[in-house]
């Protein structure tokens, strides 16, 4: 089997500059841009969030806005250059927790062209009260570590800041 | 006074794969193992999270279930081989904030055989309205201090990739 | 334009050790030391803390408290040797988030004598339900990542012990 495309994960806390360390990986791979945005823009707080990451990006990207189907729109857009996936996490909850996770993988294992994914840290914090937001951050988790293990490369933006998980800056076990 | 024996924290967020993370540190030990579980099943969603982690252990552990007396099952098994305690903060919740970290790091000090920790980081997020909540987080932030402080190797667990904190990879103030 | 003196940042969770690490790099810097506490005593439990951190520093410090103006106090203390602001959350919550962050990059880039600035990590727990939550965690992490573009070290804390952030271990994008 061939080895599949570059695969990068970046992860990290609210208005930690994930989305604009993945917009640097993206340019790095050069070629096309394909931003694959999964908000789905229910209101005004959220569409400015949006509006933000949109005048960030200057132009030469193709933006395509899928909330659910993230597994059909990584396979249709193969070939037209990196996609920036922004992101898991927001695909995850648009799925009420449900999305497919191993599908997600089987694609990103079948990819030609590049893929950098965003998603958050959820679970660094005290212990949710609520059921629900327990069994999300859960599934949340999971998720991370499913994509974690078939990314090339995994980092944590800090502050802004760059931090390299995978591969290791040190030794691992 | 005799070097103790070689000690392992691994902390990290929910479901970062810390607990796999820990397994392998105690394989890397070789000899016998011993899972000290801190859990308490009192509701399904708790006997739920501790099956899941023994069906991931393969054969060939010992495992104690002890939620309070962490430093007396310590100190019995030492000669049983590497111990995984999982995890101090079920361990400080059991006790209500009241374990005796002091206690703890002494008999740490006093292993003859490795011990491997898990903790979690809770201190990430938000600061929670409850004083109740932040008075656990404090506490539980010292005890992940003390601990850290005697252990010979910190890792912290990112989407299921090992971090290591201790000995820091680059120079440290 | 003349290099300024050099600025350190560091962040981490609660009781994670940042004000011990910070302290720390000021001792490196040898010359005066004065302590910059934005921190206002309103209630008993946050004047326990602040009468904590005072026990730790010994003596040769020079305290000033100042909960909003800490742009007029920087200026004022240049000169006085290198400053530890200790903690910029603070400083934002006073300010009920509205701090003029570029008013402190402008007066970080000017300084004479170093500064250590102390802040947390807020945004990697689960996203709070709260609006005025969530607007204070995203004007806190804009703040974070004009401080530590600014800032010559940006380090975490974790567990009491330092994770170096900036400048990067290893290879960055």
């Amino acid at each position: 089997m061939m080895k599949h495309a570059h695969i990068a994960l970046v992860t990290g806390g609210a208005r930690s500059g994930k989305s604009a360390l993945a917009e640097r990986l993206v340019l790095q791979q050069g070629g096309g841009r394909v931003y694959i945005a999964t908000a789905q823009a229910f209101d005004d707080e959220m569409s400015q969030r949006i509006q933000l990451h949109k005048e960030r990006r200057d132009q030469g990207w193709i933006t395509v806005e899928e909330p659910v189907d993230l597994v059909g729109v990584l396979s249709a857009t193969d070939g037209q250059g990196t996609r920036l996936v922004d992101c898991l996490t927001l695909w995850l909850s648009n799925t009420m927790g449900q999305a497919d996770i191993a599908a997600l993988v089987a694609v990103l294992r079948q990819q030609r062209d590049p893929v950098v994914l965003v998603t958050n840290e959820l679970g660094l914090g005290i212990v949710p009260d609520n059921a629900l937001a327990r069994q999300f951050r859960d599934a949340h988790g999971w998720m991370n570590q499913a994509v974690a293990e078939v990314a090339d490369e995994v980092w944590m933006a800090v502050c802004g800041q760059p931090l390299r998980i995978k591969p290791a800056p040190a030794g691992q076990p």
